[in-house]
């Protein structure tokens, strides 16, 4: 084939902070807060940027996939962690649709409420329910684009059978971007309207 | 690694139908049609969704990478055609950001309008042009769910200096639809409302 393939894997480091197949997140703070440290891990371990997600059965409360930002090592810019955890959680399930009658209900848990692409992916994914830590607008405080969601974005998802919950450890969540940012983190793709 | 790698690789087939490496594509509708015939291919290949979608270079008006929508062969409800042909281009181009100075302008042309998820998709990506075969609402008309996009979503585009052309060889797009319709092809993830 004359075109390469593109691969979505989980940095090394990831192995070392994944919980056993036993252990459970009973509260939605639980697991917000695992996606929290995944998106502190990340900007420690240098793999990209300050976000990190994950997938969890809402029926057992364990995790199916973790997520990370890895837009920058691998090369693609749809590499948002929230992407990154619904495809490694589909090709853990095997199956495009997380939603299915066979799957249990999964949430997605995220460090900070998704962007206007993640928005969409969710949707696909079959995600029934979405915790979030910090607000999109933490983000574009300190210089990251979160693009041009529907205004009512979590009434569109409601709509569509996914429940929304926000501001889950919202502060946790808000340390870490600053951190990055106080680091000197790489602010990428925020092209608004300059060539 | 507990959790598998996600492979985004394109289909056996296209490997016939990519044009060698010096044919140009001068006019915007000659690249819609290529997309417009990847849709056609995937559906008869039984590869996935009546979708195509190709990366080119603006400034030679070559072929940078291919695109078809693989939702059910690859288990991924995130690799639509735009993703995927953006996905491949960024490998190709061994960068995140196809708007990089040191790229040429890169045209995403599709064979139908981008859903909210690719929507987002393309403002990551740093495509400076995308040329659209059908219409949205083609799509929806055969039971596609497009998803919430912004109401004014070309605007949003245009905005962050994205050109936005409609219409190119709209009905020759479409026709492609509706054979997929008639030939009994799955509609998948139109999940509104009902669990």
């Amino acid at each position: 084939m004359r075109f390469p393939k593109a691969i979505f894997s989980l940095p090394a480091w990831i192995e070392h902070h994944i919980p056993g197949p036993e252990q459970v997140f009973p509260e939605v703070e639980d697991r917000v807060k695992f996606a929290i440290k995944l998106s502190r891990l990340n900007v420690e371990h240098g793999t990209g940027g300050p976000f990190g997600a994950a997938v969890f059965d809402l029926q057992t409360k364990k995790l199916i996939a973790p997520g990370v930002n890895l837009v920058v090592p691998l090369n693609n810019s749809s590499a948002h962690a929230e992407v990154v955890a619904i495809t490694i959680a589909q090709q853990v399930s095997g199956h495009y649709d997380l939603g299915s009658e066979w799957m249990p209900p999964c949430e997605l848990s995220v460090s900070t409420e998704p962007c206007a692409m993640c928005f969409g992916a969710i949707i696909w994914s079959g995600i029934r329910q979405l915790a979030c830590g910090a607000r999109a607008a933490d983000a574009t405080r300190i210089g990251f684009d979160e693009g041009p969601k529907p205004l009512e974005w979590e009434q569109e998802l409601e709509a569509r059978s996914i429940t929304v919950l926000q501001d889950i450890c919202g502060e946790k969540a808000s340390a870490v971007l600053h951190q990055y940012c106080r680091n000197g983190g790489v602010i990428y793709n925020s092209r608004k309207g300059i060539l």
